[in-house]
């Protein structure tokens, strides 16, 4: 038989809780490959971790991923498993965190509450169910206990979603939200090079494009120039492009430098591309 | 036959010494599961060290635990390794880093200085024992090599241990130690909840604290008012609590905030909680 | 058979792209051992990435080892495969980031452009060659695929090599390159303890030595007095010294403090290195 695989997100950042739970795991499923995903996500950014989770489960085997961003800790957020088209099985609580990345492996097929105790760890403290539910409940999972022992069925409208706007053309324009910012500065857009297209009537290689952020507090806007472009290479070290990114999102990228420091970008923020000659 | 576990902590940083030590285990334990505690300790903080390992080892399978944070290392301190009562062995410099773990593994059994030069690499270097001393030898343990074979019995009153003050009660409260500041700011407190309940004479859910901190240079102390709580979510984001961490210690916390940036507090700091109505 | 082990470098940070190329290369081969050597390097800096990978290999097994650290990504820099004397398989970008590398396990003995598509993922991004191009044929390599299928022969002359100046004597002193500066600020020096003998006639422990980095825009010169020692233990806290680091190049430091933030030295500066008292 295969090892079995465990994928691992959290925001418990460079210490030991990410351990602490890979021991709970290896004491159930001793021989699994546990995959770190990251445990580097700001503190209890949930938006970030689904963003993460969904960017990366389609690139991993068929596994059990295990997501916890989880500021509501020992409150009554459910904890939740989701079992997926493509096999795999998504476990963590249910704040919004699994529900892109079920998307990205093929959509959701059943949801169960996580109830029952045998599969967790026998004293569940109220701030760590990393370690106490979610680990031990991934890695029983892992081994092959049937998905039905969990617990009861949740209806799959009934998970919390953490919904992005969704991209629109607007004054021969695209307006789309930012998705991410990634550790490099690149601005993450949660729109597709098509949804550009669209907007702006297609789109060449080099075209100069104006994106603009709208500012929050309705101050100006921050502004970039910026060509559309295949990749980094294409432009000058210092200059800044739009283009594809690796996931086939939008992404404005300053090559070698940081745009989203520079420009004061962060996820969430608002933009507008327009065709610089426009 | 499972695969051995080795755990592993240090100070090195998210730099390639780790690697270096994971290749020269896999190098004689090919099949070795390495699970990494951390290497983000604070720089020659044994204490910290100290505290990781022993918060962590409890929840990993029996294992081979190797710890180094290791100032001395080149001078006379000792590499030493440690039999515990559950079956796991303790690797590293005989400095404090591996006698709490030591004692939250049912106590040590046993404890040998490393001398034995066939278990090491063929050339000891002054400033890199980890690669060359703790990591082989830890594999071979691993491996199965007999704990004898390690070098000579010494004492276990004779090793080097950090003894953390004790909690006291003192004047209707209680007296204790900063035992670590996490990266989330949260302000572990070396002192249980029944300390605090035999100090306070009971302490009920949302009962009002005061946390005080002596500054160390006779100036005014810092001073937070927490409410006593089970879990973050039982507080207002920006509200303090004090609570019982997922290791069984006291720990002040902001939900949703660093209570130790704030507060100006690291550890090994005095701290004295009283009851806020007294 | 004993599990494959491949070994990771890039400058990919704590997110998620690392888990997507190990996703990527445990789709393939399914039981790897997959070792991360850092994935902190400075972005783009590409020789940071090749001292990091030459000081690591030699420590690790026979591997196939993938380092990524590749501002060109997109462009027409060739990805390559260099086999090495020891055995191991380097894959990684054709820009000098594996050459001293292959030095460090013995001398390459066949390179070859990486041009089947057979080895890569269906579809080749732009911007993320980690994942669609060197993840997927590590993998392949470290489940046996021949060398040969990679793709054709390229001469080793040929190979993008990032040479550091070789040290050399002058005035009665050491005229050497500065490697690495490593995440403690110990400053790693191109260079050897012969190297040094060499220069000075000789050099005994506890010599007092004047360590200098000529300004790079004509200023005064960064100057530290360090005594030749073979351990941070030789020397009291805050004090400087020159020492024999791991590796077995030069290294400047100051015992529990951080000399190249002190001095502001970053790799690439000139040193020279003469007696104290001449």
């Amino acid at each position: 038989m295969d090892r079995p695989v465990i994928s691992f997100l959290t925001d418990f950042g460079p210490e030991s809780a990410p351990a602490i739970c890979r021991g709970v795991m290896l004491s159930i499923a001793r021989d699994a490959q546990i995959v770190d995903i990251s445990h580097s996500i700001r503190k209890f950014a949930i938006r970030d971790g689904a963003y993460l989770l969904w960017s990366t489960v389609p690139w991993l085997p068929v596994a059990v991923h295990v997501a916890v961003v989880d500021p509501g800790v020992g409150t009554a957020r459910r904890p939740i498993a989701i079992r997926v088209q493509r096999g795999d099985i998504l476990v963590g609580p249910d704040n919004g965190v699994l529900v892109p990345a079920a998307a990205a492996l093929g959509g959701a097929t059943e949801a169960r509450a996580i109830e029952n105790r045998e599969l967790m760890l026998p004293r569940i403290s109220r701030t760590f169910h990393g370690r106490d539910v979610f680990a031990p409940v991934a890695a029983h999972l892992a081994m092959g206990s049937p998905f039905e022992r969990v617990g009861p069925v949740v209806g799959l409208d009934s998970l919390v979603d953490l919904v992005f706007p969704a991209p629109s053309i607007r004054d021969g324009g695209l307006e789309a939200t930012v998705a991410y910012v990634d550790g490099f500065g690149n601005i993450r857009i949660h729109a597709t090079s098509d949804d550009l297209a669209a907007a702006l009537g297609g789109v060449d290689l080099g075209r100069l494009l104006n994106v603009e952020f709208p500012a929050e507090d309705g101050g100006p806007p921050a502004v970039e120039r910026a060509a559309w472009a295949s990749t980094f290479g294409d432009r000058p070290p210092g200059a800044a492009l739009l283009y594809e990114d690796s996931s086939g999102l939008l992404a404005l990228a300053e090559n070698q430098g940081d745009a989203a420091r520079r420009l004061g970008i962060q996820g969430g923020r608002r933009v507008r591309i327009h065709s610089a000659s426009s």
